[in-house]
């Protein structure tokens, strides 16, 4: 079996129904690069193609013109996405920037080879519309939460202020117990925990939450 | 013909190749609602069905949980929109608001009758959702608007962008509404308004901005 065939018919659900000329079209039109931490993968409006990564992780983000970006999502071990190939969908008409957050590495499918597959089946053109609209949902997050800002204030207050109560940095509380304290869903919580962890703000283990960088946390507590 | 089938047939590029029954299906699970200005049309997770705007103007938009609002953009004649149908689309797991921004009349397309036309016909799938992942652009492009412009300039763009749509100098607008629209405080644009009124830009009167100055706004604009 081809070294990427086992990548594939894990993360693409349409694999098993390809044709074998299909899959070997695709399989050929990939390749596995390795990324030092901080290099830029893909940037504005390049279609280098699809990324399916393998090790490491990638940051996901939108620049301004002064260089000043914003975080929309994280791809890990396991993950990719169709934005570093934007021409692909036709309807996507902005652009993100992929930064290697740590050493990494990942496949390229190139964009024309998908694009070619995505067009003799429906399936496929619906399997990444659907992966980028659970994308835009990510994103729609994010920005509710940069924009209200309100629940990542609180999260970070109650945490801070539990830390100086308890006089630990090792909070010991269920992420249900947070959410009535701030009068939130345990849900949000939840996630806006990942995202703090994701961020290097607390580290998270069952039924504790670690402060690792107060210094940032009372900053966003303001 | 049907009321509603001129309609369908100019916004749905599959309705041709639909079999007359599909076509009873879809234009019997469709109503005609008017709505009064500032009536709130569809709200949080609740899965009326696609909007699809007659006359007037529907303004789509994200609440706080405090009921802060951020326009993210809006629905005229014509324009249709599959987020108030969001159940058809498992991948959206965010809610909007759509309120009428003034008195409007919209078809309502039942999301059941969608979902199973959608099913049955791979191009009804893929037409919903290259319309979403529009919409995903049409909210990055906000996205970067709020997160990374200044406010002055976000003020001028949102005045010249008003003038163009409504095709008039005198905008009938409380600084409440402007503040609403681009995102920020509303003492933080009654104060930008009084300064953009002592540069000569534009002139204030109670519930109306009048541009005075175009040229220079749209120079700050950019």
């Amino acid at each position: 079996m081809h070294e990427f065939e086992k990548v594939f018919s894990a993360i693409f659900p349409f694999w098993p129904s390809l044709r074998e000329e299909e899959k070997q079209n695709l399989l050929s039109a990939t390749r596995a690069v390795d990324y030092a931490q901080g290099e830029v993968l893909h940037e504005g409006s390049s279609c280098a193609g699809l990324t399916i990564v393998c090790e490491g992780c990638i940051r996901v983000s939108i620049l301004s013109e002064e260089g000043r970006e914003i975080t929309l999502y994280r791809l890990e071990r396991g993950d990719f996405c169709l934005l570093s190939a934007s021409c692909v969908l036709e309807a996507v008409t902005f652009d993100v920037q992929f930064v290697a957050e740590k050493a990494s590495r990942a496949l390229i499918l190139n964009a024309g080879a998908f694009s070619a597959l995505a067009q003799a089946h429906p399936e496929v053109e619906i399997f990444a519309l659907n992966k980028t609209v659970e994308r835009f949902s990510d994103v729609m997050w994010v920005m509710q939460q940069i924009l209200f800002r309100s629940l990542d204030c609180r999260l970070a207050t109650f945490l801070v202020d539990e830390s100086v109560r308890t006089q630990s940095d090792v909070l010991t509380l269920t992420h249900e117990d947070i959410a009535r304290n701030i009068a939130s869903a345990r849900e949000a919580v939840s996630r806006l925990l990942k995202y703090f962890e994701g961020e290097g703000l607390v580290a998270l283990s069952r039924g504790k939450v670690t402060l690792l960088d107060k210094r940032a946390l009372r900053a966003l507590a303001q």
